[in-house]
């Protein structure tokens, strides 16, 4: 915690820019394989947990370290299922936050700060591992139903009440759109949203592991995460890949869209990750439920796909820039109906899950994560000058 | 970000446990060298700058890096008096954020982040310095307006609407107590509140900064640093040592109270600090600042701190414990009339300060903050069992 420039002190470490690379904390919660296109949550491939899995055995199999059997997946139901209901005294407030503007994403994070210190929840440190998980809980449970209520609040509608039967993912989109979706689309925003519960160690989980190892309270870091997730350079746009596809609109446009946006030396968004080099395995499984969904924008999306991936392996044969994530996962949420400024939201409503994990797993094993600062200024104490 | 446990990554650093000692950013805001119990905003000692300035002319410090001249405190002044006043959208969610319970500084919490949410924060690395530093005036501005409406709600009171030409000390007392106060308490708490702007790389400060580096909005980084700061481990207690005094009641019991709390092998609220060995310089400037207010429990403190300190050099003569700002910082807020609920409040609102200045100089030089952790667990991929 304190540098001291006049004497050196022997305990300061330099490090790259960033942390990066910095190991900060074990995890038995996944990781990411870069070189592989490969990324996990606890021992198993997410990409087949996606494809095999509902939300609600990934989010089981995050809190207690394994997938669930026939009773546990049922005594988790039920023990869920009255936690997604909003609190009245929350619910009262939501309108106000709903007007005060901002955004869902904002609102979300004003939401669940009033939802925490409604809950009274209290710090990490003075609870039994057994309290925290209810309380992450809780968050995770309630969190479809406030993003979801804010966003109708928002559109001038009333909030649509849970319905815990219809499970996650369904009910996710009812209380969105107001009616019971497809099986096939409720299906398909579940396989996205597993894919996105968590990724690694990001910007927004460090956040929530840091503000957790001060001993504060679960909703303080996930406020925290959820603040971090908003940053441009941390949180994607799946939208912004959407944009991309509607500037260019039809397929004989592709070349004349991306080579301007080449030209004016842009990013084009939807492609590329810092650690995948090569495929993300997030947009080949989203690739295919984006098939299975069809569509117009699917198939102007797999031709747009192909014909950028060529044209920046001639610009940058190196770099191997391929689809990411946030490519299908706009063309997926579009496809089942979720609105483009709830695209964020959305994979906020299953990150929750990762975050509230890594919270858990931070205060099973905690030391407070503080590094330093250099100080770089002129040398102190310097006189005051007189007033 | 990625971390491999079968090819293990070259780029992967082990550092000590909570990032001991790692340098993180390089700053001009300020420093604490605790062998020397000396603590400075830029190149100047704090607490001259408590004894001899204001706090605006420290904020003005903090923001602009240089001590203000006369025409400039008086800009700055004209500057922040109109954002003081909380938004009228703002304002109508307040009392049910206080009814939703969980404290002021929870209440805060949600409150700051609708703020910013009304205020349209848009991401840092999306404006020019000079409108993220509009932002942060506007947060540090609105801050002890926001925090005693909720205070009053939750009392069942009428807030109090800011009158700036009182200066913000002063203004604080009143907006709190609807009195205005007499110069010498608004003179301590002033001393106090420069006191506690900033002191080097704290938990809270850290994860503003962190926030802030994903590109997000100040008001994001702001509202996680206040959900780091209510962790046990970071934010002090003043109500603590004073619950220990009260504990005391008369000189005469001190002996017996330590001698039990010891006994019990219990830490002695308001006495050592991780970086300080020996002397808090923010103690001992609170201390003048308390003999000055004088008053029963002023006598009693310096009774209690007299005697524990012989006691501790007892026991542990090599760890020099001290008084530390905990122990001064509630004898002065309480003989100011700060309500005890109100002492880590009271503590953050001059703080937003030292995070908002943390931010600024975050997004001015900015990377992504964003470490490694290492996965431990089964290794993956193992099959998926049937559901």
């Amino acid at each position: 915690m304190a540098t001291d420039t006049t004497t050196p002190n022997a305990t300061t470490i330099d490090v790259p820019r960033g942390l990066k690379g910095v190991i900060v904390a074990d995890t038995t919660i996944g990781d990411v394989r870069g070189q592989e296109g490969f990324y996990h949550y606890r021992q198993y491939s997410a990409v087949e947990l996606a494809e095999q899995r509902t939300l609600e055995d990934v989010w089981f199999l995050l809190f207690e370290g394994h997938l669930p059997d026939t009773a546990e997946r049922k005594r988790f139901a039920a023990e869920v299922a009255p936690l997604s209901t909003i609190p009245a005294e929350v619910f009262a407030a939501l309108p106000a936050i709903a007007r005060a503007g901002g955004g869902p994403l904002d609102g979300f994070r004003t939401a669940l700060s009033l939802f925490a210190a409604n809950r009274g929840m209290r710090p990490v440190i003075d609870l039994s591992p057994e309290q925290r998980r209810l309380d992450a809980l809780a968050l995770c449970a309630v969190t479809p139903t406030l993003l979801t209520a804010l966003h109708r609040l928002e559109q001038g509608h009333e909030p649509v009440a849970p319905e815990p039967t219809l499970g996650y993912a369904a009910n996710y989109l009812r209380m969105l759109t107001g009616e019971v979706p497809e099986a096939r689309l409720s299906r398909a925003i579940e396989q996205y949203l597993v894919s996105t519960v968590d990724h690694g160690f990001n910007a927004s989980t460090f956040t929530a592991r840091v503000i957790a190892s001060t001993g504060a309270d679960v909703g303080a870091a996930v406020v925290g995460a959820i603040g971090a997730l908003s940053g441009p350079l941390h949180g994607g746009a799946p939208s912004r890949a959407l944009d991309l596809l509607d500037e260019i609109g039809t397929a004989d446009r592709v070349d004349e869209v991306i080579a301007d946006h080449i030209a004016a030396g842009e990013v084009i968004m939807g492609f590329g990750h810092p650690v995948y080099r090569g495929d993300d395995p997030r947009s080949l499984m989203l690739r295919d439920v984006a098939r299975q969904l069809g569509g117009d924008q699917v198939e102007l999306a797999q031709v747009v796909e192909a014909r950028v991936i060529e044209l920046l392996d001639q610009l940058k044969p190196e770099r191997k820039l391929r689809t990411n994530v946030e490519f299908y996962a706009g063309v997926v949420m579009e496809a089942c109906g979720v609105p483009r400024e709830m695209f964020t939201p959305t994979f906020a409503s299953s990150r929750v899950i990762g975050w509230t994990a890594n919270i858990l797993e931070q205060a099973a094993d905690n030391k407070i994560i503080r590094p330093s600062a250099r100080y770089v200024g002129p040398p102190p104490p310097q006189p005051i000058p007189p007033a």
